[in-house]
């Protein structure tokens, strides 16, 4: 079996499917595939960056150490998704985050140079991947619009305004998945986990959305836009 | 005299040294410049991208309104900086910010698609343009860890020691200028001007930092990395 036909959970990555077959066969040679249980790390915040790579299932967090030794989650990496492509063309290699799984996850790993020189022979690679540079650019600032905001609610809001528009912008009750746990995602808010349950209960006793486990369904988001 | 050596102050830039005579003059035919006063915006918040460009001399925020209609900045951009870099390859080319002008401001501009086009046959601007967007990236973490600070002397801080240590990083006493008015900073770091005034006062009497206009001269780093 092709090596690119054994992932098909990449195949909607632009980083992978833009492969050709040849350089698919020299990255199988150099591939490594990490298992990792819920806790383990895959490399450490500071430490030289020397792999790109892509979640094969599970999922990681990335995340800081803040000067008072709390954890900040930058980012949550699901199935699918590419891991480090900050690294590839930067000046200091060096990791910025920790990359810790929080399940069971697999991970496919290519050496960062072996990598980086089949991007520079591809230009539909090179293509996706200033794309990919630009949407993550995008969404962290969308995370500091977010962060700019004082109050919890309007931190919550307009997270899920963000996932709901995203998701579908048409539909009358668009719904979608919180791509992570509550407490993951109240990190990368900055604020407590009870907070985050309390505002998403209070929006539903409202009538704004609905809950159900990790799927929010958004019953009125020109209410929700303009919540007090 | 040539395009280039017209506009020496943007011979740091890669995105502009790293083309070639021709693409120069490719791009000459088409390129415009405008003189912008304080308070002329270039593009604002919504509209479709339509240049890519370089600031010649001056200054501009890059700012959002938040939900109750407050101005956000995100980015500061002096002589030398370039423009809307995020916009060359993205899907959804619509400008995120409004760009408007700190100061009496000159740009040179470029249409985005026919920069674009210059970029696909050049890689090595292709690799300067990846390393800008990492590079931009890994910035605008670092104002999300900052911003995930709850207390303003934290945040104050935190940036700081960025600046510090990308001035100088083994200099006894790293000094540099703020790169705006304080009430730009201020609005950067989410909190008040007042408030920013008041902690680096504090900071000074305290001994850590000396302060004239927009210089900074840390004086002791690592007090600073452990007030309280």
């Amino acid at each position: 079996m092709g090596f690119s036909s054994r992932y098909v959970q990449l195949h909607g990555n632009p980083l992978f499917s833009q492969l050709t077959a040849e350089e698919q066969d020299r990255l199988k040679e150099r591939a490594e595939i990490l298992s990792l249980a819920r806790g383990d790390y895959i490399y450490q915040q500071g430490d030289v960056a020397r792999y790109f790579g892509f979640v094969l299932s599970g999922s990681l967090k990335l995340y800081r150490l803040t000067q008072d030794g709390q954890e900040k989650v930058f980012r949550i990496l699901n199935t699918g998704d590419q891991l480090a492509e900050g690294m590839l063309f930067s000046i200091h290699a060096i990791y910025h985050f920790t990359a810790m799984a929080v399940e069971n996850t697999e991970v496919l790993l290519f050496p960062l140079e072996e990598y980086r020189e089949v991007i520079l022979g591809n230009s539909e690679l090179s293509l996706a991947l200033l794309s990919t540079l630009a949407q993550m650019e995008q969404d962290s600032l969308e995370t500091l619009e977010i962060l700019s905001f004082k109050k919890s609610i309007d931190r919550v809001v307009r997270y899920l305004v963000g996932r709901a528009l995203s998701s579908c912008s048409r539909c009358m009750a668009p719904k979608f998945e919180l791509p992570a746990t509550k407490r993951l995602i109240a990190s990368q808010l900055s604020i407590q986990p009870e907070t985050l349950s309390r505002v998403l209960n209070q929006l539903e006793r409202k009538g704004l959305l609905l809950l159900e486990g990790r799927q929010i369904c958004i019953l009125d988001l020109e209410k929700l836009l303009t919540h007090e």
